[in-house]
């Protein structure tokens, strides 16, 4: 059993939500480390918290409890779940925003969504080997729990529990499906164009893309916005201009040398990025 | 004794002062756990940061040590206190900001305040069970004290200190009186109607009042910035439009659905909220 | 040995970077305590790192690991290092970033560079007592070492790994030389002026300058952008209007009373600041 509790929320900082959850939890656990993911996912934003928590959770040891809240449908009928996926866990709303928790072979087909429109996540029935609860049993929420605040009354105590060593059925019973979203991974077509889609701008003004890096050519060219983008280039200071790369999740970026690709082609999150082999001379 | 440690500051997390903070709690008790409330209160806002400080309390395990440095009176003849009350302790600028170490019924009366205008803090004698001191013991400082930075060099020491077991009595002298604010509730009126405040707007867009869950008929109209608000919905998902619910704190708050309801409002701080009972078909 | 690892970045907090270093030095050292001094560094500004790094390391314990990422050359021939100094560990880029590992002595002389200019880092000999080596051991990263973050591949594991007392000498062959901005600190001329610059600007709007403290006469006047401003004032709340006052850095700062010097003035990071002393009745 790890100690290590990890946060993502779409809470920000200048409130003391966040705060509140981890006093919870150390209340229940004096000896749990918490992490930060970020809790700058833009309000409501459940899918682009899917996003960032699948390409974080890499990182963190064995058995850490993820917890998760993006939840525009806190206090409604929407399920809280905590589960267990490989060595991880991971607790929050069951809304899409624990897709991760599922192999990307288990996620729905990549959604065909024409211009950007919102993908809905949907059911999937949990594979062999990966467990989910409800989290219902009064004794590990904190009670009376807000119908507004179920990360500090009841997924904070799950995780904190959780890091104590509770066992998984302890919290409720177990569910057989949970809500997920495609994989963030465009698939090339038999022509070898990739219909790629941006899933996330960074601090640095980096657009990150869902075309995995195994899936490219030597040489490509991306059209973001109408313009052309060449690479990929091994890393951000060989850009001259602006330049493709493979970032460090290992997905293909559009990235500008000492400024914002995003600000340079005045491109947001969602939109195409058509990727297509280079051809010599081309 | 707790190894637990919160800051709420207004120092923001841009420049090093809140890591100074951490620094110096850590070389003197390399146990302590710090948890930070929030840095992001506006400013010299000592206010704010007394309403956010005493909304974040509850969720922490006994003994912690909450410091709070909101201060725009550091290196003046202000004080400098540590406070014990009940199972918490406190430590910070005797200016209004630790007002949550008092119980509501201790505190000066609401104030009746026109037009929003600045609420000053008046000195409150400090009732059975709660002692304070002031922070005068050059040993339990970092020395050479800056006039400047008084959350490294005062506040802070004395924080991990306390969680090593430093008696109270060991800071300096005793002091009888702390200055405190009005408790953030709203007193209803004899005609039902409460006048309630906006006491704070969070992440969300949520305009958090000072009205409490605990007044409140079980249908209202508030009147906000000359729009008409029903309620209280039980989550912010049942909101059709803007309205009222009770929000985490158990005071009442005025939401929109997937949007800012202080932006849609056009509502700032300290502005009036009128609560009054819905009629039946009104 | 601490367990206390500090961060510093460009990274922001909005994306998970930060996290997923801090995963990567618990998997290593469940033990560790992490502290962030500030990831809010402009992007690419390596300059303005090594000023934050250098004024708040020294609040923090004995055997800190401090680790700086501001990072523009990641993934290309610049070297990655681990640096022994006094008592404290470095880890980061040789950019200029870890100029706070040498002692102000060892560092180029003061630049002269006009017009607020960019000021490059210089190679400088390591003097006595002072050790760094290139993070070249493959054991000691986290393989595959991504091309575009370092930061968790390379100078996170190497931090983490020092905290649990692996030798300096196995992470790489020693090298010769730092790279190393000028000290933030003005040289007062022989007519008792200084010619000083802005180094950098507080949440506050506090202007703080690199005229040190010990280089002041009793009263001064200084001129930013065309105004007076006189002190130095004890603490903020002395200030009458705009004045001088010297902050907790040991730096004269230019400050404004409930207000933002830096926008009153509109003064910007790298202006000049000359300082004089005053004559009675100036």
């Amino acid at each position: 059993v790890t100690r290590v509790i990890t946060l993502l929320t779409d809470f920000g900082l200048s409130d003391t939500y966040v705060a509140q959850m981890k006093g919870v939890i150390l209340a229940i656990n004096p000896q749990a480390v918490v992490v930060d993911l970020t809790h700058e996912v833009r309000p409501q934003a459940v899918r682009q918290g899917a996003f960032l928590l699948e390409t974080a959770v890499g990182a963190f040891p064995p058995d850490t409890v993820h917890v998760a809240v993006v939840d525009p449908g806190v206090g409604t009928a929407r399920r809280a779940l905590a589960v267990r996926a490989g060595d991880r866990w991971f607790v929050g709303p069951d809304n899409g925003l624990l897709s991760a928790a599922l192999p990307p072979t288990a996620r729905p087909a990549p959604a065909e969504a024409a211009g950007g429109g919102a993908v809905p996540p949907v059911p999937v029935l949990l594979p062999e080997g990966i467990r989910a609860v409800e989290l219902r049993n009064p004794r590990l929420r904190r009670e009376p729990v807000s119908a507004t605040f179920h990360g500090r009354d009841v997924f904070a105590p799950a995780a904190a529990h959780l890091t104590r060593g509770v066992g998984l059925d302890q919290f409720g019973p177990a569910v057989a499906t949970l809500l997920a979203f495609p994989p963030f991974r465009a698939r090339p077509g038999p022509d070898g164009r990739i219909h790629g889609r941006v899933v996330s701008i960074d601090r640095f003004g980096n657009v990150i893309t869902d075309v995995r890096a195994e899936d490219l050519p030597d040489r490509i060219v991306a059209w973001c916005r109408g313009r052309e983008v060449r690479g990929p280039v091994r890393t951000y200071a060989e850009a001259r201009g602006i330049a493709a790369v493979v970032g460090s999740a290992g997905l293909l970026e559009i990235a500008a040398p000492g400024g914002s690709a995003a600000a340079l082609l005045g491109v947001a999150l969602d939109e195409e990025v058509l990727v297509v082999p280079a051809r010599d001379g081309a």
